[in-house]
């Protein structure tokens, strides 16, 4: 950093961003290697091969450079006597913005992924309905639809963090059960509309069409709001990971009850207790209740790089940048620490932002060489503040792992490795 | 339709939509093939196969289904004597929303794709700076980025509506030059003020490193605005097809001049007059004077569906949608005619919507069986409104075929044909 006098917004190396690009970035010599070089004549780069012959011709569908190839989704399915069941967890710590791309979104599947044929798909409304109604995607496709941003994460994203003692971890295997994609559907209400509700309907229950018939139960009155019959993502049809032809989607809501494969709405006036609303997906307190239908995920955010399983080379400004979320409102601040949360200096949101979206975060921060903790917390529009770990574990207890959204901590120590603590 | 009283907000079938959506759209009867059940146990439909077994499993990069895959960029290289000269058109007539796909992006390219190992890549930023630099793609990726969603649209789309007659073609023929993406990168002037811009530059020069080594001057003032280096598109790097691994970004502007594979910028007092944009990329008028520089893109809308090459199958109620966007803002306003542009109703816009990005736009129309002329009509935050075809080509002749913005026509006949038509 030589001679230059940074602004410093908290302890720890934390950095004004707009003063830093004032200065014409000219501190940030030590972290890009730059040279010198003589007259403009004097540039002697050798021309690569790839300048001085055409290559490859245009393609109906696009790949990605093989020398990308590393950036993959963690996909497991850890138990055998589970088939089919398992995630993919995207590479939060390689990716930026605030949109996923479909082939490295998460997703997560109780009995594999089907390969549906749309043509023989059917979906049925029925229930407490003036008429039940069936649908097929030709038809579904003829409805109108809106476009809409949204983050989704499974409720049990970050779980281990319940844990009495941090897992090694990356940004991808801690947290990477959250992606954000456009979703362009049909609102549910066009299609309960058209079958007619009845008054005494309380709840609409939806089941998808894979193996594990996964079903949930939610209420009518958040069924008619922004619920929409997703057809596409990011423009295209959605991925059979996703629940080609078609999926619920519950925005702002835990990633399970936006039923994939969706094959079957009934209305009923009590919800129906599906396996996957009583065996999972319920929240355990201190005391041993149950906690059913807890369904918006929590304000968070998580800083993904620097991030676990890092190492920094050098001494010099980094790019603290991560994302936030809420599912009740959209992002309005996110405060970054770099000594574990005594001193807390905003962030730029510096992304597309609205409801129920992610949204993209960056300050940069000097590493002196030290040892530091680097933490983020979110604040959403209705102005619910990312909690400390420390106090949702006192909250919430650990005895069911979902729904963590607390602050995560990832101390750098003097040998510049990064990893997940308690702090 | 039978008896419901549909608000007519334009003439030839145009709906209300907020309307229809109020009658619980029992009124499109005629278009979903809804079939009445009997009691809920009467439901009686055949259990598919793939809700039988398990599906396959997660994977480390998803694909899509097999049943989609028919959606393709339409792709040629035309001339064989111009190796790697060719494009591929992003299928509009199948996209929703505002984001397309990385795997879908229309891209152009002069001397096909190459293929660059990033560690081998440079990017030098010399001529009329304080100190040239030379940057790796390693160094970059440490800069402070900026993430926006922004279209790309190469100045020749749309270009054959210039001609005396129209074209028979699609909305991806005629018009797939041109998609939406969330772009990430450093902004240029965070690069610049690092080599120390000198008073007497006034313009940059910026060459890729393809075959073509395509190179493209762009006046100093609008390189320190809004223009990035983008390393990222839709949060994974940059294609090969976009660029990889990186090109430049000028927002709103013709896509050539958004260089890709980036790796040279030269500042010099005077534009370089690179044989892309003096053989190419000109607007020669009437006069036979040509512009240089033409850089926005104008304000504009198509219709993707119903458009060009398609059946309608029935009578009934249609959405017609597509999308809009400007050079110069945001899309205020998108009014579609069925009438050939006697009456105009206004669409919603159902998307995303920000500066230098697509909308998507929608609205309900009735398909009586008889002659319809679909149009849309953008205007932008500026006040800028998409011209008629015959208002453009009276202003800008139909020498040079780039910077086509003028609305779109797209007849239905009595059997359901759609095609492009001059109206």
């Amino acid at each position: 950093m030589s001679k230059l006098e940074l602004e410093r917004v908290a302890a720890n190396g934390l950095i004004n961003r707009r003063h830093l690009l004032g200065l014409g970035l000219a501190g940030m010599g030590t972290v890009a290697s730059t040279s010198l070089l003589g007259a403009d004549a004097g540039l002697n780069l050798e021309i690569p091969g790839w300048s001085k012959q055409p290559g490859a011709s245009a393609s109906g569908y696009g790949s990605r450079s093989r020398f990308a190839e590393d950036m993959q989704r963690m996909a497991g399915n850890p138990n055998p006597l589970y088939p089919g069941g398992g995630a993919s967890r995207s590479p939060l710590h390689q990716l930026q913005g605030s949109i996923t791309p479909n082939s490295l979104h998460f997703e997560r599947h109780h009995a594999g992924i089907p390969e549906i044929d749309p043509a023989q798909h059917k979906l049925v409304i029925h229930g407490l309905v003036r008429q039940p109604l069936v649908f097929s995607y030709e038809d579904l496709l003829r409805y109108p639809m809106v476009s809409k941003i949204y983050f989704l994460e499974c409720s049990g994203n970050s779980g281990s963090l319940f844990g009495p003692n941090p897992a090694d971890g990356s940004a991808q295997s801690l947290h990477g059960l959250v992606s954000g994609a456009e979703w362009t559907g049909i609102p549910l209400s066009t299609l309960l509309d058209e079958a007619g509700v009845d008054p005494d309907a309380r709840w609409i229950n939806a089941v998808g069409a894979d193996a594990a018939s996964m079903g949930r139960s939610i209420p009518l009155n958040r069924a008619m709001d922004d619920v929409m019959l997703a057809l596409f993502q990011n423009g295209e049809p959605v991925r059979p990971g996703q629940g080609y032809p078609m999926r619920l989607f519950v925005p702002g809501c835990e990633g399970n009850i936006s039923v994939k494969w969706l094959t079957q709405i009934k209305l009923t006036r009590e919800p129906s207790h599906f396996r996957d609303e009583t065996s999972k997906y319920t929240d355990t307190r201190l005391d041993r209740k149950s906690l059913q239908f807890t369904y918006p995920m929590g304000t968070k955010s998580v800083i993904t790089a620097p991030s676990g399983q890092m190492k920094l080379e050098r001494r010099g400004i980094y790019q603290v940048t991560g994302i936030a979320w809420s599912g009740r409102g959209s992002i309005r601040r996110v405060e970054v620490s770099a000594d574990g949360g005594r001193s807390w200096a905003d962030a730029m949101i510096d992304s597309h932002q609205s409801e129920k979206a992610l949204a993209r975060f960056r300050i940069p921060w000097e590493w002196s060489g030290g040892d530091a903790v680097l933490q983020s917390r979110a604040t959403d529009s209705a102005g619910n503040v990312q909690p400390t770990r420390a106090s949702l574990v006192t909250e919430k207890g650990n005895i069911s792992t979902y729904h963590f959204h607390g602050i995560q901590s990832w101390a750098v120590n003097t040998a510049g490795d990064v990893a997940n603590v308690y702090a």
